[in-house]
């Protein structure tokens, strides 16, 4: 009888070719323009306006997938990607991921699939581990790691834990009443202003503390801005330090933030979601010093680590402040094990109820790679992100703005902003390698972040010479038509 | 030179290994007992307690999947599971995701993939017309789809919104300041409690209205409510009505519900997480009478419309109330395309910025079986359903609960709660079926919840066998026992 599905054997058949695909599309990705040559709405009208009333075979998807898609993707995974930040992935976690999809479970709780939740768990442990965290981020102790989707919705789940701390749960009952008030830097990514607002803090509430010359928050600014709030009569709850800002990787000095949030009592966040990753490696764990001060910190293995989105690691020093902000229990969902207390339920650790088997791709990067195969790849990026700079200091023409820490080169041609994002979209609109642009002290600075799992150090040498010709070509332009 | 990289040619060959295994997997699914029987703490006390420093070959992970993670899975994906509401996934969505994971592109602005962004929107315009939705929840029209992660997110987007509307735009600035509040029935699915504490609105604000006999909402209530918080300075500002809660598959009255908001400029959200699905049928679509009237809408065909955990459909009448409130646009992910207006960046739709190629196994799904095959399987689903209900109605020990309109069928043995509890704990650890449990009216209801993607006549038949012959057997051991 006819019932619509793919029978195994179609899918051992299909998910192969699949497979194949996308071993092609890594054997040939530096074909493809690095970013999609499409104008707005070609693709959407490439496609039916209708939705098929009958199935079509698998042949058909995969073809409009050749002809109709690819032509709209930006090759996030070239190893000439050097736009805003990584996001890479590999082999083994797309195949991790693969062994999720097929399984298909939904670890909600601990009981709906115990294994999701504990490999999760162990995982995050191993991290903390391989990462030298303070121990109290492990699940052996008072605190424990949970997968969330990005760095976004941690900082969301932080500033709300953060905010149920410091009104004695007083929120979740009677709305926010208090007048609470939070803290970043200028430089500090927008995903904390977002969840400032989603949280009912308010935009107005959250103060953009001053940073030094090297883009870090002042201390110093954060202390008297602390004390003229507190003398106003609001209630200072929470501040976020980076390690890593997305402008320009700016280092935060976590230790003098820290000391300062434990004198005033604040929830302390550290977000480090794309330079966490370094921590794999003891020579930038300098970069962290003073965590053990935090009360939550995050990073993304789906930056930087090789890990498809999304997987974003946020650690708590106290596991029950979390649970307390955002555990809800009705009838369906108990159970034995969740009522012995034995277990973890990572639902009452963010935001959502369903969630998938999120750890598998990790393990599966973890296990491959081993720290020792994560460590050499980024050292690779940072010395090819050091040799980047050392160019740029070379020449006559360009400038770096900021001194590299690790992967992000913060250049700019000594011409004028109008000239930089000239030469940027040029450079991109050639199809060879993409980059972008951020400002600092309201100039334009070009970024070339290099963290893609395949970008070897071939390619980051033409794309520079890439760069140099182009800026040359342009200027020549310029005194042409002057 | 070592590079710890799998090359594309071992990707095939572990790849294809894995495509088998899943194939395997589904063919032998039914030898798993569906509720893993291991004990809290077993699988985690299974894996070493340190990272690997090394890298291991690809075999000793699978190995270790089988032999250390497989023992603690529920089989969401087994024909015999009937617990809590379906998980169903199928061959063409898992194919869809692999794809999305092999090419790793992060959408969060247009520019970053624009075929992240127009399939997305062209997909979800599609399920609109197959489920007879109102136009504007169009993109071509006032509105527009976008795939959030789960239902909860979905809640708590909605609830923002609505927030930012009601409060025109000064809670996102001042925080929450005015006294809003909220309404939900009593059997609304617990999530949007947790979005109404998340948002800074507080549960205290959240009023839980009386249900009918089918524990549907009762409209007159909900007036009579807002009615008296009017009256008491408040402002309310938030309503969702359900189509099929999570306990029973109750159906609120949304047309009534729909024309009070507008009445009192309420937001009214519709959650039609797992019900949503049968709309492609149109002799369901009654179940939706009055959702013209709705701000916002989602349904999950991650659970009944075999696509893969996290898939979430949300629907917004109005797309500029959705940006206006979650809109921030950094200088580093500015381009030309977001300023000329001409394109959707979906990260101003919702709470994350970073996001996969959410729509592919969508597509894919879609593609695959057309609106016909999706309504082959809903109405098979359904069938099942009510055959089931036909026999607990013909047997002298059980009664059904609620007359199922439906997929879910809630009934009890018609002996007490311990004795139904003791049935329902019997049954799962056979392993042959999973099923699940609510209260209704203070009772416990045991349900059956029929969705799966192979789930066939047969296995519910055997399902019911196998709980009349536990409930005798129990029944016989108390006799023997008194």
């Amino acid at each position: 009888m006819k019932n619509y599905h793919l029978t195994p054997e179609q899918f051992r058949e299909e998910g192969k070719k699949i497979i194949d695909w996308i071993a092609d599309y890594y054997e040939n990705i530096e074909k493809y323009p690095v970013l999609s040559q499409v104008e707005p709405g070609e693709i959407k009208a490439s496609l039916p306006e209708q939705p098929p009333q009958k199935g079509e075979p698998f042949s058909q998807i995969m073809h409009d997938l050749d002809e109709k898609i690819m032509s709209g993707i930006t090759h996030w995974q070239s190893p000439n990607f050097y736009g805003y930040f990584p996001s890479n992935t590999s082999f083994p976690s797309i195949l991790g991921d693969l062994v999720s999809s097929g399984l298909g479970v939904q670890g909600m709780i601990w009981a709906t699939s115990p294994a999701a939740t504990e490999l999760e768990t162990r995982v995050l442990d191993w991290l903390a581990e391989m990462m030298d965290m303070p121990e109290k981020f492990k699940s052996t102790s008072t605190g424990g790691g949970v997968i969330q989707d990005t760095a976004s919705t941690s900082a969301l789940t932080a500033v709300i834990a953060a905010r149920e701390r410091a009104t004695k749960y007083e929120s979740n009952k009677t709305g926010v009443r208090q007048k609470l008030v939070a803290y970043v830097s200028s430089q500090t990514h927008s995903s904390l202003e977002k969840a400032i607002k989603m949280a009912g803090i308010g935009s107005e509430n959250l103060r953009m503390i001053d940073v030094d010359d090297q883009f870090a928050m002042r201390p110093e600014m954060l202390q008297k801005q602390i004390q003229e709030d507190k003398k106003n009569g609001l209630l200072p709850f929470f501040v976020c330090a980076t390690i890593g800002t997305t402008s320009s990787t700016a280092m935060d000095p976590v230790r003098e933030i820290g000391e300062i949030c434990r004198a005033e009592n604040c929830w302390l966040h550290v977000d480090a979601a794309m330079a966490g990753t370094a921590m794999a490696c003891p020579e930038f764990r300098h970069l962290k010093d003073g965590v053990e001060l935090a009360d939550s910190y995050c990073f993304n293995p789906h930056k930087w680590m090789f890990t498809n989105l999304d997987c974003d690691v946020f650690w708590v020093a106290n596991r029950n402040e979390l649970i307390n902000t955002f555990s809800i229990l009705p009838e369906y969902l108990k159970n034995k094990a969740t009522e012995t207390g034995a277990v973890f339920d990572y639902r009452d650790w963010h935001v959502q109820l369903g969630r998938r088997f999120r750890s598998l791709k990790l393990w599966f990067v973890i296990r491959h790679y081993g720290a020792e195969g994560l460590q050499f790849h980024i050292r690779k990026h940072v010395e090819m992100a050091q040799n980047f700079a050392s160019w740029v200091r070379e020449s006559d023409d360009f400038e770096i703005v900021v001194e590299p820490q690790i992967n992000l080169v913060c250049f700019r041609h000594k011409s004028d902003d109008d000239f930089n994002m000239k030469l940027m979209n040029t450079v991109n609109e050639t199809g060879k390698a993409f980059f972008t642009h951020t400002k600092l002290n309201n100039r334009v600075v070009l970024r070339m972040s290099i963290g893609q799992t395949h970008t070897e150090e071939r390619h980051v040498k033409e794309t520079w010479q890439l760069i140099k010709a182009t800026a040359e070509h342009l200027l020549k332009n310029r005194k042409a038509k002057n």
